[in-house]
């Protein structure tokens, strides 16, 4: 038995490491092609440029464009800096609020109309007469000119090439001045960043760092605090109403045995939109990178808290001496893991069959619509409709966390393994419905969410291989350990060798593949008019022109006394 | 007493830190003032390329030259390929021997003349005949033509700016193609290395570091056999007649005294040697990057093998059982590096204060010298005698460690700190004319040293605060070890920072400076010039003419029957 175990272990490690190479190789391949047949976008073509240093007596606009012209002449083509707008970005959220009650109001019949309070009254005729409108619009007008720039731009270039050039090599001497990176789509940008200076950046992704370990790791005593306090004896002293439905011996067994797991889950539920906020204030541009950090959170999140918190079942203290005590942990591991394997089927039936298949009806969704519909009868149902978007944050982690059960518990217990089976055709089926008919993409992920999976699954295969040689060597079969010893070497060097063949074409494109589309659109016909559109695709929301739609998504204008000339952009560029 | 300790060592770690920031801040900025007031030098316009992809039926050169006309095609000068020389370099060392024994019996009475041996008669006709020298030339014309190419070029630009784009952008799709990198020196290139493709390389470059820390970890093995083979009962059984000698007291006290010391010397002598050779079997393309590799190796390995494995001495299984249980490491090191201050005080003396002025007085190369003269003597002297340089990878990491010495032992044994202060004044009175009177620098390192050192005194420092703590922890002062927890995570950070803040300067020069010192040099006359020479400043040695001063030193032709038509460049550029 024992050479069988051993020899399945290396021949799933190969086999493994086979696809992984091969997918790998594939969505890069895909990467290109995607690039190849796309459209020129304002991305491709934008960088953002921080820490801006300004003399005294230029604003930043003119710094801007005077590096840019002494050292990109060729290639730079206009620049768009970037400006405080927190008052203004509440201002207009405030006078939309106010837009949306008087136009209830108006919907409303007239025996209500009249019963208006006289704050709304005064708001209503502020409204009618356009002084919020002015002041909104004078402090759109104070925000682009009167000095409250902030320092960093989006820079355009002529071609993808030129503005690769900029955003890949050092600028600047002093490498905490001129930092550039590639912009990212203009949807996608998140706009309350760009004031922190560099050393705030700085400072903001050390402490989110630490917090979202901290958050990671400390996480369970919460939990074991609810769920110590919220046993049967406890329930029945808050409900005593409940008492006589508690004693009958089915609910007890229910609730002793789900309501602990309940509390869990209702945790564990909580923690993706904790991450999610905890990414944004990390410093990132964009929604998509604040995306891609909080996967990985809760990617190790899910890992330590459902996996180690499990397996090494026990205090938080416990957890870490074992943690700290390195040679010990496969054998800690060996005898821990078998002994889960049960409470793990149990868990692929309730926690991946069950929420991939609710996810087809979307019933929380539904609730909340249903809810917002009944009780916030102050807006109209419509105004609050947006296509739903899938949150990769959220699903990714769980669905890698599968492939880990899988793949850990392959020869410990391989009856998991139908079950697996089960949940990912289960998951598949339904996330390709989901794509095709549900969610509209947010941002394009280019594949750049690849990487997290590969190196899960190679953790994966390690994790594997600590249990196996925990395993031999718990059962003294020093032979087998040592067989088993080169294998995690071996896999962590196949992933150093995908890090190195591929990995860097999911950073950044190639200056062949950059060249070759800028080429072919030199041609194009329609490139004069792109490049005209460019100059005015990054725009602060809160600096473009307020349209009566963003009021109402109706898109019908309402606001009679708004004229023309207001909705003028009120950017100039340089 | 506590809060003092405690208070020093936040005092040493602040003003350390400082000193840190300053120096690097200096050492970077006299980095870039290198940059702007040096002359065009070659390697500042050329890259390197490997894993250049060949398509069938055209050669590498016409594939290089195809790629950079292609993409590179305002800033692309000119390529050179590289040949696959190792036959050529043996044959070229095998004539310049037998050259020199040729010469040296020339310069010899004709009675010694008389008796050549008929071998050398046959050597000395084919000499004569020029047979060798045609030889030598047919297999250059082979190298060069006939599809003895490497899969890597050096590919030279119009501006510095223009090479910086080449090589720091990713070239091809595939990113282990068209690999590019800035090129060294036209002197401090090691030319044996060209062959490899990435696969080769990147293996022999994860052997090379398996193979140093083996050696690293496992020194002290054979160093212990050793000294246990060398005790004084087996020098009277080998040496019988050291008797009479070994039995009187004086003499035992010294054998065994210092002959396991003097044992551990010779074996630590040896090591910087090995790391080198390592180092240049890893992979590098130049001296420059050998060195500051083997530097490396060799820093660590000091740490590892006289500070740690004093420290935990003991045997190599306990150094290890100690390592891997992580939360007793500080309490381990508070017990033992405490005991350890007189041996190194003792080490300082000895091995500081002796090593450092014998450099002065360089006896070994001395007695080297001596012992050539005298033994070889059918060589003349003056054939043999180059400028000395400095081992850069044998000097840093010894003074090195002396700064760790003195940041780990500051506050548990002050004493050491005037015997540092001692020696620290003497390298510096002593480096200082060695660099200025005797070394010839083979390679310009532009300060590319510096981030080595910072990271070993915040090695230092964390190290320090490690004992800190340990000692605090075993004496039981809780509120002092939590005062000095901060502290560690406090220096990484700093480090950090640092890293953010200095090290991208070091590795690369920004385009501010490259477009600044192109635009200085575009008036220059003497540009042309400069780039005529340019496409010949990277020439194998094994591929330039042969000149007869290449055989004796001196620069004075003797070979009388080698017309100047042979010795024309055997390279043709594309």
């Amino acid at each position: 038995m024992l050479w069988a175990h051993c020899t399945a272990v290396y021949l799933i490690t190969v086999f493994v490491c086979f696809l992984l190479y091969h997918e790998y190789d594939y969505i890069s391949s895909k990467r290109n092609a995607y690039f190849y047949s796309s459209k020129p976008q304002p991305h491709q073509y934008t960088i953002l440029v921080r820490g801006i240093p300004v003399s005294p007596g230029s604003s930043v606009s003119e710094s801007v464009g005077n590096f840019f012209k002494e050292y990109h002449s060729s290639t730079y083509l206009s620049h768009v800096v970037i400006h405080r707008t927190n008052r203004l970005f509440f201002l207009i959220d405030y006078v939309k609020k106010i837009y949306r009650r008087f136009k209830h109001k108006q919907s409303e019949p007239v025996k209500e109309y009249s019963r208006f309070d006289d704050s709304f009254g005064v708001q209503k005729s502020n409204l009618e007469n356009g002084d919020l409108e002015e002041s909104l619009i004078t402090e759109q007008w104070d925000a682009s000119f009167s000095g409250q720039e902030v320092r960093s731009a989006f820079v355009f270039f002529r071609s993808r090439f030129g503005a690769a050039i900029a955003s890949r090599l050092q600028q600047s001497e002093k490498p905490t001045e001129w930092v550039t990176e590639q912009a990212p789509e203009p949807d996608d940008v998140y706009w309350p960043f760009f004031q922190a200076t560099f050393l705030q950046r700085w400072m903001s992704r050390v402490v989110i760092i630490v917090a979202s370990t901290l958050l990671t790791v400390l996480f369970l005593i919460p939990v074991v605090l609810v769920q110590s306090l919220a046993n049967l004896s406890q329930l029945e002293v808050w409900f005593p109403f409940l008492a006589s439905i508690l004693t009958a011996k089915v609910t007890r067994q229910i609730v002793t045995g789900y309501l602990p797991n309940l509390i869990l889950q209702i945790f564990v539920k909580l923690v993706p939109p904790v991450m999610e906020f905890l990414s944004s204030i990390q410093g990132y541009i964009s929604f998509s990178e604040i995306q891609r950090s909080a996967c990985d959170k809760f990617l190790w999140f899910i890992i330590w808290n459902i996996f180690f918190a499990n397996v090494l079942s026990g205090s938080f203290i416990n957890l870490f001496s074992v943690l700290l005590d390195l040679r010990n942990i496969p054998s800690h591991l060996a005898v821990t893991v078998p002994a889960q394997a049960s409470f793990f089927i149990a868990y692929v039936v309730t926690s991946g069959w069950t929420s991939t298949s609710s996810d087809l009806f979307r019933i929380i969704q539904l609730i909340q619509s249903l809810l917002r519909k009944c009780c916030c009868c102050n807006r109209t149902a419509s105004d609050e409709f947006e296509l739903p978007y899938i949150y990769y944050h959220r699903e990714i982690p769980k669905i890698l966390f599968f492939g880990l059960l899988g793949i850990t518990y392959f020869f410990l217990a391989p009856l998991i393994l139908p079950f697996l089976l089960v949940y990912f055709l289960l998951a598949y089926i339904i996330f390709k419905n989901q794509f095709l008919y549900v969610y509209a993409p947010k941002f394009e992920t280019a594949g750049k969410f690849w990487p997290t999976v590969h190196n899960c699954m190679i953790f994966s295969l390690v994790l594997m291989h600590a249990i196996a040689l925990g395993i031999f060597t718990v059962k003294k079969l020093s032979s087998a350990s040592t067989l088993i010893f080169p294998l995690p070497v071996l896999t962590l060097l196949f992933n150093e060798y995908c890090r190195k063949r591929f990995l860097p074409n999911f950073v950044a494109y190639s200056a062949e593949s950059l060249i070759k589309k800028d080429r072919e659109d030199l041609n194009d016909s329609e490139m004069p008019q792109f490049f005209s559109e460019l100059i005015t695709a990054y725009m602060d929301p809160a600096l473009s022109p307020l349209q009566c739609s963003d009021f109402d998504g109706h898109g019908v204008p309402s606001f009679s006394d708004i004229s023309n000339d207001h909705i003028a952009p009120l950017l100039s560029h340089a």
